[in-house]
């Protein structure tokens, strides 16, 4: 199993503070005699008759010496992760969680153009000191 | 810059071969502040009443121990040179050149549906021994 990131702790509270409940620590997925390693799996009810959302998440703390590596290797992994589940678990929907001084200066300022118009990704962006769900990108899949 | 994949030379040869000028090498984008270098710039003339064709290759050797992990690199490479470039210089097409046994084990294989069917990058299928290109997936960008 591949080394957990830094901030996987954060990003686990701050779902639960966000009513979500972490089924998977990791999800896996077996794909033609490969498994992949998401690094969490998570659901959330929604109204009774509709039953609940569910996702993968996959958590980026951008430690790496080249922030720009970082992200080329959190969009290759969303779009594989992406790619995969959307044969094998269509209603499980992908996210990468990241710190929000990253998704502010690279997803939302450098790269804006390939994550909100193009959407390479979605993104939950994370105040790892208070634990906390910042914005997701685009917006959450649990109705208001 | 970043270190030459072990394969660049071979990749150089079978595009040149193929009838392509090789303009850059490497191919350098900057966008916002930063620089991105992508492997080779190429282009080839067309019928003269319609110019030429050009593209920018990132070389994937696939030396890594897990060749997923490779895989997804490239994908993020990918992901992130096509949506720059379609912003700066859409007419210029990305392509990732792959070895041969690589794209057909893995590319064609494994993450079939990734690349066929959701069409997650370009590849240039290239046999490194030969020093050719054996298939352009999507298509050739060259008309015949």
């Amino acid at each position: 199993m591949p080394p957990r990131d830094s901030c996987h702790d954060a990003v686990v509270k701050a779902l639960i503070k966000d009513g979500w409940i972490v089924t998977h620590d990791p999800y896996t997925v077996d794909w033609k005699g490969k498994t992949l390693f998401i690094d969490l799996g998570a659901e959330r009810m929604i109204a009774a008759e509709r039953g609940s959302v569910r996702i993968a998440v996959e958590i980026k703390c951008f430690i790496g010496p080249s922030p720009v590596a970082d992200f080329e290797q959190a969009l290759g992994q969303f779009g594989l992760y992406d790619g995969v589940l959307s044969v094998v678990d269509p209603d499980r929907v992908v996210y990468l969680a990241v710190p929000d001084d990253v998704v502010s200066e690279l997803f939302l300022e450098v790269f804006r153009e390939l994550i909100v118009d193009q959407r390479l990704a979605r993104v939950i962006s994370v105040d790892l000191d208070r634990e906390e769900i910042v914005r997701w990108i685009p917006s959450s899949p649990t109705p208001i």
